[in-house]
């Protein structure tokens, strides 16, 4: 018995996924999701029906180039292996990018330190088809300026229920936020958020009053107003999924990701 | 007769397309092309049945942020209007992103002085979903210095023979190459390349070379041969089209495209 449990291995992966086709990261009955694809591969590959455990997980249409997940297999293959395996199977817009194998007891979810998000804003009067599948294209211009102001109110320790979809009541809506700025490039502003976790739609509410005010339609005093209002639904309207992606998870322990 | 000639507008459009859907610019009988989404847009806006003429004829899979292309329409909307239109009824993956009236006689082919191109690959052991669509993976590293040192033997007026595609002859393979290099940023390397035009295949057939080049196949001295043996085929092969971008055309005079 004590070696059946020694042959059991807790597998961890880093995911790159086009979140265009499918429902968010988390299973649905009838609908496409990125953990039934990644379960069906692991499947095929090792014969085992089992359940993945993902630190974030993402909205229908969000993206991923750094999504971290895990599951437990009593296959003997190697992580890198077993990556590369999984890579033959799973659709065209979703790929293992490394894997690396993790002490029975790591929790890629409780153990998450932080998440790290981009939204990609382009300003255009035109769409942009090469680009408009991983970003938002709004047709005037941004006061980044003062967009990044507000994002300096973001920052610390808050009661962020007023960025909260309204959908759902929650326990405990305060976060630490550790990072949030907007940098530009020509056209393209990047929102880049950094917290200890998040709640559903933070970000792409956050997105969505950060474009509120920098068209000036609200003042940072309306936006310090909405947040200090504590009101689920009050910021926003959401940003849409295709700007947003999660592109890293922080941890105690540096996993050494290979493939 | 002089006033129904005088109501005769040229109108030049510069678009952008993700080329992954389509059989190339062209019009073919049996396949989807970006002409024939345009000119049934057109028809839609104007009631003209109409053949449009492009700077460039991109390949199958190829992209474009600056493709220009000309139309004769005894339209009277305004060519922003009508660029307005068009987007309407034109599908996700093809947008007109500026237009502006130009001389009955200017020609965006005989016209163009020059076509730049761009493509992009990326270094990577995995698959990356996010950016697969408009660069080529390539799983090794490239000697991006030695890329750079065959690009400078590719600039000047010479006979491109050897990177034409080996199907047709071609009357006259000499072009003017006024700039080809290799930039990179991390694991993506661009290749850039502005000529007065090109060949079948010319850019994707110097790709493919170069990469042969930059995993050390091919020497400085074998490129150099294949140069100068001026046989249709030997250069490549063909990196594939979805790493491709034209970006721009460059007249004489500049063409203020608004929307």
């Amino acid at each position: 018995m004590a070696e059946f449990l020694n042959s059991i291995n807790k597998i961890i992966l880093i995911l790159e996924y086009d979140g265009r086709r499918y429902h968010g990261f988390q299973w649905q009955a009838n609908a496409p999701t990125v953990q039934a694809e990644l379960e069906q591969a692991i499947e095929k590959v090792t014969g085992e029906n089992l359940r993945v455990i993902a630190a974030s997980r993402t909205d229908a249409g969000v993206h991923a180039t750094g999504q971290v997940v895990s599951f437990r297999t009593s296959s003997r293959l190697s992580a890198q292996t077993l990556a590369r395996a999984l890579n033959y199977y799973l659709p065209e817009d979703i790929a293992v990018k490394g894997a690396c194998q993790a002490d029975a007891d790591f929790n890629v979810r409780r153990h998450a330190l932080s998440r790290e998000y981009e939204y990609r804003i382009i300003t255009s009067r035109s769409r942009l088809p090469l680009a408009q599948g991983s970003a938002y294209i709004v047709p005037y211009e941004l006061n980044i300026k003062e967009m990044n102001k507000a994002c300096e109110l973001l920052k610390g320790k808050h009661d962020f229920a007023s960025f909260a979809a309204a959908l759902r009541p929650l326990r405990d809506t305060v976060r630490e936020v550790y990072e949030a700025r907007v940098t530009s490039e020509g056209h393209l502003h990047t929102f880049y958020m950094v917290a200890n976790s998040f709640l559903p739609h933070q970000v792409r509410n956050t997105v969505g009053l950060l474009i509120r005010l920098g068209i000036e339609k609200v003042g940072l005093d309306k936006f310090r107003h909405i947040m200090e209002a504590k009101k689920p639904g009050l910021a926003g309207p959401a940003a849409p999924a295709r700007g947003l992606c999660l592109t890293k998870v922080n941890y105690p322990i540096d996993l050494e990701f290979a493939i």
